[in-house]
């Protein structure tokens, strides 16, 4: 089934979103439903050999607006369109590189909780030097309960090993210690609980442990995962900043800087999440992926295969059907 | 008035903490009272020029005890017979190298608490592209309420004024938003209180702008201030390790490495917060300064040095001050 995908979401839109379909089209024959304005779309089409379905929305959400709000004024925003196709089952997943906010409150409106599932999360992809660890919640509600925690266990887990591969993920809290006694009286049930339950649960993480990898999933309160994204996005920066202003300092170090200049960048692009396809919306009746604000068409692309991918391991139908099961247990 | 020394905390103590004492005197002419083992202290001043104070203390507690446990049995370890130096008047504050739990819990039962002060916070200090900045709490209390997050902000602008000499300290609440409607309600509730305050409050700092060091204060609960502190801690060795291996990838990275590698040096001394003495703990009657565990003598008399300033500066009359001052209006 096809993806859809807001195409004026994201800084580069249209330009990336209906280049990054293309090439997902061209690299693994993923087909997409290009949502927007389509006299601006087709014009960047004219060069494809195949036709791409495009789906007419006249409207958009921009970052600066207020989510809701702008989701309930404006019925025929190309996300709100895009979501309603996946609802509707035209298409099997949604990816969106516009507002965070607007992406959110359209597909959590339009898709509704998944049975069992208080509070959906925003689960993102954080580079370890192992690879990518799953954090989650990454913002979606500041405040978790205990049942919320282990909601967050349970769907990171599903979807690290459907979509991402790895076999019996490693679940971990994200704690101030490592004992069982340590942190929230969230945390310290939800440790309790998680103990209990079948999933691969490896106790507390303290935060100098994250960048390890040695955990697949991390699971926290929405306050404290968007404090680790932002405080990533802000420390990679300012340490890259940091480490070139060390080179720069004397001509020893700026020819040296010259050298390791390149491997520098492939480094930096690595610390990109962009190449895991974006965050998932978790907990929702349907997937939504949602690719980083500066995507560009490769960025765009991977989202479109990640939620492919999803789609065709068919993680929304698991998801339900674990949550049935402990439901009943 | 002299400062007391934990002589047996820390990774390399008592060696380093001796011979910091001598360099802090050597240095600025500050006095350390060292406690301790006399039988281990005095072979190490055998080459000093003057006799240095020492003060008996039969006990240690390492790093892997319970601190609450380990202050109750060992009535004579030396972070005790130290704070009880400072509490009756003997030395003016405390520097503690050792394990952090039991400096603090040894500082909360022999002072006790600031009055209008519930609780107590760890306040560290975090290299920025501009300088430091004070982030509490730091993992004293893992929930606080907003009146704790007030007290956390009138300690920490007093300490970076009176200490660190920045005038009219920059306050910001680290939250996952700019807007005063986001984040818990205990921060939400902070914000309107600190708006009316008359502390130099500058709203909301979200984690991505942490690193730019626009706000000298940065208040938090004790969880999130954990998280950002280890963190820091994990992020920036991992970083580095990814540096370092994205520099040997190839014969030009290796070479270029070898170019950068003393300014890297450089910056990862920068990035190491013991030039600031440590980690204070404030909201209590008295001042203790946290220096890290692995503190070499260096560091260790930067910490006396801090802590000495603090004393000079009337660090706690001052906030006594402030605290009934906010009684009274």
């Amino acid at each position: 089934m096809k993806i859809a995908i807001d195409a004026m979401g994201g800084d580069y839109a249209p330009e990336a979103t209906v280049n990054g379909a293309l090439l997902a089209r061209k690299l693994w024959g993923i087909e997409s439903i290009l949502v927007g304005d389509e006299a601006t779309i087709k014009p960047l089409l004219l060069d494809a050999k195949e036709e791409m379905e495009i789906v007419s929305a006249r409207e958009a959400i921009g970052f600066d607006e207020h989510p809701l709000k702008a989701i309930r004024q404006k019925k025929d925003a190309s996300i709100v369109v895009a979501a309603k196709l996946v609802d509707s089952g035209k298409a099997s997943a949604l990816v969106a590189a516009g507002s965070t906010g607007a992406a959110m409150a359209a597909s959590l409106l339009t898709y509704g909780r998944l049975q069992g599932i208080d509070r959906p999360a925003i689960a993102f992809p954080l580079p370890t030097l192992k690879g990518m660890s799953l954090v989650l919640d990454g913002g979606a509600n500041p405040e978790a309960s205990w049942q919320n925690l282990v909601d967050f266990a349970l769907l990171g887990s599903i979807y690290m090993e459907k979509v991402m591969g790895i076999c019996k993920p490693k679940v971990a809290l994200l704690n101030i210690g490592e004992e069982e006694i340590k942190g929230t009286p969230e945390v310290i049930e939800a440790y309790q609980k998680l103990k209990q339950s079948d999933l691969n649960f490896k106790g507390n993480i303290e935060a100098r442990d994250i960048i390890s990898g040695n955990a697949d999933v991390i699971v926290c309160s929405g306050f404290v995962g968007n404090i680790v994204l932002k405080y990533t996005e802000g420390l990679a920066t300012g340490l890259f900043t940091m480490v070139k202003e060390a080179m720069l300092s004397n001509l020893k170090g700026k020819i040296g800087g010259l050298l390791v200049k390149d491997n520098l960048r492939v480094l930096k692009a690595r610390l990109d999440y962009s190449e895991y396809g974006g965050a998932p919306l978790l907990g929702l009746k349907n997937l939504t992926l949602i690719s980083h604000g500066s995507s560009d068409a490769k960025a765009v692309a991977n989202a479109l295969r990640v939620a492919n991918t999803a789609s065709e391991k068919k993680i929304m139908e698991i998801t339900k059907e674990a949550l049935e099961k402990r439901a009943i247990t």
